[in-house]
């Protein structure tokens, strides 16, 4: 779709089912209602979907999250065929911009034979993000969790040092893109915020795991939230901030393609799905 | 998407804007409120989606509705084109289900050279509905409607009369699949419920227009109903039904891809989309 001058494309990678029991803060009596609600069923874990957003800025060819290639099994994987799917090559992306460095945002960054999908882009992750995840040494890491740090270190690994840029919050990252810190799921976890026209995009990570929920009760957090207090404060300033500004919001684990906006409701939000549109040609009619 | 042993493919058309004038029943301030609740733009008319569905039962291969092709204009279309990229021919389609003769539902059926889209099929369509459209003699209608009526009866002219099948309400068009009356927006519109094991999946075509309005407000009517009290009469009937029985719902003009759940809400109903989910093979893997 077309958002001002940017075109954006949803890329979904697949889906991810995760047991209720990882959301803490509610019973899971109340969470189970809440879904009902709406329809989602809870007898096999919550369907979750996975995105990536491919945005044509006129000037850069941006991709946001990679998905999780051969990680996670094959309800994952698809981002790279769908974008070729809507026309693109990997070859062109220029620039990818990575939220965190879970698995299921970077795997797809590497080939099964270990050489780069994005062979001309420049992948940029926040400092803090980056030091977590690459240079703690692995004797300091549970063993438990130490399978995440390998899998996200072999997708970086095809990239060379000066593809790789580590940058500081405040750095300018590209005309008319901005990095937002949305530190606690992750030490690192950023949005970024696309500005074209009188139109704002927020294209966010982890901010949030589950649209029926979390929305309508934002102090709920999830197992996967590394600093849960700071993830939570992450989640309330940035569901504070898009929905008084009307922000156009992309969220990696929302209802696919997970554009939309987020509308402030009771004492908390709601989220409310964008139509699905074509994206125009210069005629002003869609694409085939 | 998977619904018991059903395989429902939703299949974008295109869309068409309509002005809010269109809409009968509230002020046109409370309209734009409603509308700009829900951030939907307002100035330029209403983006509304033109849907068709391809059903794969196991015994039948079944498209309701067939959209619009090259009847009004470059926004619609494309639901053949989308057909086959959702992996079927249109020569492999053996049964097609009209909701009504409306051009943007029953285009779809002729080629521009005046052949046919679906050689193969079987065409149902309401007694009353084939009747109206195909039966009225062109003098007794009004000369601003006679192009609706030509568009009609051009794309059904390359069938036979066998293929086309004139059914009575209560008849039996295929095993685990009913229509349902629905008069009112047309003489003969009609619904189609599909059974599998306890899920029940309704389609409908015009029962609304106007997601953000019509559910929390369902006396409101469109300019297009030809009979305002009985299209009235028979929405309410649906909601009525779909929500009481946590039917699933597909709808022509919902936001694509149309598929969800009606819920009671207040004194009205609300729509709750789907989650978009990809089609499973026999593995219980997603299909590429």
């Amino acid at each position: 779709m077309n958002i001002a001058n940017l075109e954006v494309t949803a890329l979904y990678d697949g889906y991810v089912r995760f047991d209720l029991d990882w959301l803490k803060g509610l019973s899971r009596d109340t969470l189970e209602s809440l879904l009902n609600d709406v329809f989602i069923a809870t007898d096999d874990g919550i369907q979750t979907a996975v995105n990536g957003y491919l945005i044509n800025t006129g000037n850069n060819l941006v991709l946001v999250d990679t998905g999780a290639a051969e990680c996670f099994g094959p309800t994952m994987g698809s981002l790279v065929d769908n974008l070729e799917a809507s026309g693109y090559k990997p070859g062109q992306i220029d620039t990818v911009l990575l939220t965190h460095l879970h698995p299921d945002h970077s795997c797809g960054l590497a080939k099964a034979d270990g050489n780069a999908v994005f062979p001309n882009a420049t992948i940029y992750v926040p400092q803090v993000e980056a030091e977590f995840w690459l240079d703690t040494a692995m004797e300091d890491i549970p063993e438990a969790n130490q399978a995440f740090f390998s899998m996200t270190r072999s997708a970086l690994a095809p990239y060379t040092e000066e593809q790789l840029q580590r940058y500081q919050p405040n750095d300018t990252l590209l005309p008319g893109v901005e990095s937002v810190p949305a530190y606690g799921h992750t030490p690192g976890h950023t949005a970024y915020l696309f500005r074209s026209g009188t139109e704002n995009l927020m294209v966010w990570g982890d901010v949030l795991h589950n649209h029926a929920v979390q929305f309508a009760h934002p102090d709920v957090v999830i197992e996967a939230d590394a600093d849960t207090d700071q993830a939570r404060a992450s989640r309330l300033q940035l569901l504070s901030s898009t929905s008084a500004g009307r922000f156009w919001v992309a969220g990696a684990h929302l209802p696919f393609p997970g554009l939309g906006h987020v509308r402030v409701k009771d004492d908390a939000y709601s989220w409310v799905p964008t139509e699905f549109s074509p994206i125009m040609n210069s005629a002003g009619t869609p694409e085939q």
